[in-house]
C-alpha cells in the first residue's frame, strides 16, 4: 500500500522534507491534500485526522504520514521512520541515530528561518510584522545562517567516508533535506545565501550533487514540485536579504 | 558506566529534559560542566567535544550525551536513545515513535518558550529586544501556549489506557517533559499560564501528579536541581505575563 503523505497542498513547506526523500527512493506514495476529494483526497481527508476525536494518535500539524493504521506526525520523525524503509539512513542504529540528529539541526535552522518573516506571531501577516522580521533577518544572516553552515561543512569534513554526504558513503535523507534548506535560503537570501556558501564549499557542492541525483533532478523537474512562493517557510522578501 | 550529560552548568535549558529522565529512572550519570576541572570534568571537558577537530560526530550544541564511545546531540534525540535503556518510553517501536512525536511537539513549544524574550536574536540581550519581546508574548500566551495544551489535553483523553499519562500505563519521558514544560510556564508566565491550565485539566494534573513520583520529588528537592533563573529558557519578566 502506498503512503500516504498529509500536507498543506500550495507550498513546500516542511513537508517538501518528506517529499524529497519519497521522490529519492522513487517509492509509491499519495500526497493527498493535493488529490481530488472524489477519490477521497484532498483537505478534508486531511482534516479528518486533525480534526476528528476518532483519531487515536492526532498529529499536531501537518506534515504526517499515514502507513495503513499508523499515522505519524513531525517531519523529523517522519523521516526516522522512512529512514530504514527507504534505504535512506544508515546501515545500522548508530548511522540512524547519527541522520536523525542532523536531521533535528536542519529542523532548527528551518524554524529560525521561517522566523525571520514571522518574528512575532505565526498568526499574524507579515506586513504585521515587518520592523521586527528586518531585525530577525539581519541577525539570522549575518550569525545563525553561517553558524549553521560551518557546522555542516565540518560535518561533511569529518566524515570517516569522505565528505561527499554526511552520514557514510551513501545519500541519506540527511543529505536530501540540507540541499533544501540551501535550496530554500539560495531562494529566500540569496546575496547573503551565496555569500555564506563560500565559507562552506563542501555544503555547496552537496547541494550541487543531490539536485543531479537522477530521481531528485526528475522530480523538481516535474509538476509535483511546487515552486517556491511567498507562502512557504523559505519567502524571497528581497528587503530581508542582506 | 555511568552516563555523561554535557550542558551549561547553571541553568537549567534543554539539559533539564535530559536530567530529568536519568533522575526518574535512578539513572547512574555525570552532570560533567558542573564537576571539577581536577577530575577531567567542568567546562573543558564539554568544550572539547564542540571545539575539538578528533571529534568525528560533533554536536551543534549542548545538550549531549556521551556514552561510552557515542555522542549524541539534540535533546529529543537524546531521550529517543536512553528512552528504551531507561523504561521511559513505550514497550514496542510503535509507541516509542509516539513518545518522540510528543518529545518533537514539546521541543517546538520550547523553543517558542525562548523566542518570547528573544524573538530577534539569541546573541543579542532580552534589554536590546523588550518590544520585539513584548509582542511575540502576548502572541504566545493568548495563542500557542493554549494551543499546545488543548493538543496535549486530548492526547491524554483519547490515551486508551487512559488519561493519567501521554503514552500508554507508564511514566514515560514525554511526561516528564510535559511536566518541565508546564513547571517553566507557570514560573515564566505564571498568569497566563494558570489561566491556560483551567482550559487543561488534565495537564494539570499529570503536572502535580510527575512532581509527586518518588525519584522526580526528591530530584526536585536536591541541590541537584537548578533554581529557574534570568538566563535559562523559562525567564520570568513580569512584563511579559499576560
Amino acid at each position: 500500500m502506498a503512503y500516504e503523505l498529509h500536507y498543506w497542498p500550495t507550498i513546500q513547506g516542511r513537508g517538501e522534507f518528506v517529499r524529497l526523500a519519497l521522490e529519492a527512493a522513487g517509492s509509491d506514495y499519495l500526497d493527498v491534500a493535493r488529490g481530488g476529494e472524489g477519490e477521497g483526497q484532498g483537505m478534508p481527508a486531511m482534516t479528518h485526522f486533525l480534526e476528528s476525536p476518532q483519531v487515536k494518535y492526532p498529529p499536531f500539524a501537518p506534515p504526517f504520514l499515514v502507513d495503513g493504521k499508523r499515522i505519524i506526525g513531525q517531519t523529523a520523525a517522519i523521516l526516522l521512520y522512512l529512514g530504514p524503509r527507504l534505504g535512506l539512513a544508515g546501515k545500522n542504529e548508530r548511522q540512524q541515530l547519527w541522520t536523525h540528529q542532523l536531521q533535528l539541526t536542519i529542523a532548527d535552522a528551518v524554524a529560525e528561518v521561517h522566523d525571520t518573516h514571522h518574528p512575532v506571531a505565526t498568526g499574524l501577516y507579515y506586513e504585521d510584522q515587518k520592523p521586527e522580521a528586518a531585525r530577525r533577518s539581519k541577525e539570522f544572516c549575518k550569525s545563525r545562517m553561517p553558524k549553521f553552515f560551518a557546522w555542516f561543512e565540518s560535518v561533511l569534513l569529518r566524515n570517516p567516508k569522505g565528505a561527499t554526504h554526511l552520514v557514510g558513503k551513501r545519500l541519506s535523507y540527511a543529505d536530501l533535506s540540507l540541499f533544501q534548506l540551501v535550496d530554500g535560503l539560495l531562494y529566500a537570501f540569496p546575496k547573503a545565501c551565496r555569500r555564506a556558501l563560500k565559507k562552506a564549499p563542501g555544503v555547496a557542492a552537496l547541494h550541487q550533487q543531490v539536485a543531479q541525483h537522477p530521481s531528485v533532478a526528475a522530480y523538481l523537474g516535474s509538476e509535483r514540485r511546487i515552486a517556491f512562493n511567498l507562502d512557504g517557510i523559505f519567502r524571497r522578501y528581497p528587503e530581508l536579504d542582506g
